[in-house]
């Protein structure tokens, strides 16, 4: 017996901005569950930034995808045939095991998820998953945040940064200051999501947009964009500034390097901190993230905004938009509904 | 009464390099000490990177000069009379009160030093002043040093970085690595410091030099210099590297900022961390600082070199040449002989 899936995989190895040519739709028949094994039915599956690294030959933070193997990252299913006693059928997992409809995984690399009343199986994905604990692990301890400190989040409305925002909102910043890329997303930043206030990169230098966003100076810089919003960023820092380096999507299709902050010497003078970070380097922060999140959700304190793409032949498509800054909050791919 | 002194005074703020016509020696009459106050006869001055920023009509972190005012610095002095109970006359003082023979000042504005035998004076402004708890608040507190790290220091044959080098040998490096200007200073890092390896920096790319210097990458740097050295570093760098930056000599004189390391994006690949740091924020470690180095000192662990010009009169071009790299370790201007 097998089981029958479609799997994408990595056809090619893009230069700069890659394109739906650099990958492959595959239908496969994989093995029937060994001893230990469960089949996995996936609901909905994440894309996210920081899989541009891994289509690279280089080293990355990730593992690489290779050329011909289905590529990996996370995803929310139910079990639908289980050979572990550990993961029941029925059972609501998280694995590293997107980009596919069907899953055959050794029980020890899923996770078995809570079912939590009026949160969505997404969530693990957003707000409770990854991009929840990286927003957490960069504010709270590479920016070292403070009750009172000027927050500026760039990429505001992803995934990430409408966390990092909202966190800091809930946690007595004075001032939340968000850069995103369209006057929707800018508007949702300070109408819906609580942001002090935000502005369209686009609409001039970000040197200029954020000196008037921000004229008493920042004090904490999370950085979801890097390139010019990290030199503005040096620039508006009061001292002892800190800024948590996250990701850098102007330069994840660069082709050559951008070029660095030329006010590196504030680095200095205004005795500032940079720290660039994994998320996986922090994972014990878990229980203190988990302790407070589901709390702020329960409590209608956060706003959660999903972009929500349907089927599995549309996954590069949405990873393609997700990297133009198509989304509004977490990008999600639905695999399969639950009463389908 | 009066106290006859020469003094140095700022005359024009430079444009790029500074000139000798930036500055002007004038003889003065200063009033009697008052009560509370005391008259030091000056024996050594400090000459420091740093003064570069308080020459600008900018904010530094350090006060700036102002033009028609008498400079001021690091100095060790004698007291010659006192009207304070505080500080008698005999007293060895350090006071930020250089670029003048002869100061008139509080008590309260003058740190009595211990008489150390077979330490000079001149020590207090360098392996036991500033440039030490500089070095050593950058090795241990900003980049976090730990025993077995592989260490790269900029400016190494500096006041600063000289310290850096012994301070991360003594500690258990597994290597430390140096750049300096000149084939001498080379040849003083490994034959005489301690240096596993050196190299001028005018032999290659930085880059380059660095690469063959480290080949397994490195743990920590200690910048003094910035610009191509610390682009170098960054791609140097293991996982989790840590910089501690001082300074950024190349920058000092320079009328356009240099351009910014172009790559930044390792910054979150390798987690890296950058800190900004000057020695004022960091004297609440003076007293593990001075419990080591002296102690380090009497054991003939560590190698001090001063560069030693004579008279106030050549204090402005001392410090020019400085600023030109012309020391080996710290620079200092001999200002009266104690026993003269």
């Amino acid at each position: 017996m097998t089981v029958r899936t479609r799997e994408w995989q990595l056809a090619a190895r893009p230069h700069g901005e890659p394109t739906p040519d650099d990958f492959r739709l595959v239908e496969l028949d994989r093995p029937d569950p060994a001893e230990g094994q469960v089949v996995i039915r996936m609901l909905v599956m994440s894309v996210d930034p920081y899989m541009r690294g891994r289509m690279n030959a280089g080293k990355s933070y990730a593992a690489r995808w290779e050329i011909g193997e289905t590529m990996r990252g996370g995803a929310v299913g139910r079990v639908v045939a289980s050979r572990s006693a550990d993961v029941p059928e029925g059972s609501l997992v998280l694995a590293d095991a997107a980009w596919r409809d069907v899953a055959v995984l050794d029980a020890a690399h899923v996770r078995v998820l809570p079912e939590l009343p009026g949160i969505p199986p997404s969530y693990h994905l957003g707000v409770l998953g990854m991009p929840g604990l990286t927003a957490w692990a960069g504010l709270f301890r590479l920016a070292e945040f403070r009750a009172g400190d000027t927050v500026f989040v760039s990429g505001a409305a992803g995934a990430v940064g409408s966390l990092v925002g909202q966190f800091a909102r809930l946690s007595g910043a004075s001032a939340v200051i968000g850069s995103a890329g369209t006057p929707d997303k800018v508007r949702w930043l300070t109408e819906e999501l609580g942001f002090t206030t935000a502005f369209d990169y686009h609409d001039g230098r970000v040197a200029d947009l954020l000196a008037a966003a921000a004229p008493d100076g920042i004090d904490v810089y999370f950085d979801n964009v890097g390139g010019e919003h990290l030199e503005a960023a040096i620039g508006a820092f009061n001292e002892h500034g800190r800024a948590a380096l996250c990701g850098a999507i102007s330069a994840y299709n660069a082709v050559e390097p951008p070029p660095g902050p030329r006010n590196m010497f504030q680095m200095v003078s205004k005795k500032l901190s940079l720290r660039g970070f994994i998320v996986g380097d922090h994972t014990d922060l878990q229980p203190a993230f988990a302790a407070q999140v589901p709390e702020w959700l329960r409590a209608g304190d956060l706003v959660v905004r999903e972009t929500v793409r349907e089927g599995l032949e549309n996954a590069v498509d949405t990873f393609l938009d997700l990297l133009r800054g198509g989304n509004t909050g977490k990008m999600i791919v639905r695999l399969a509904a639950e009463d389908g």
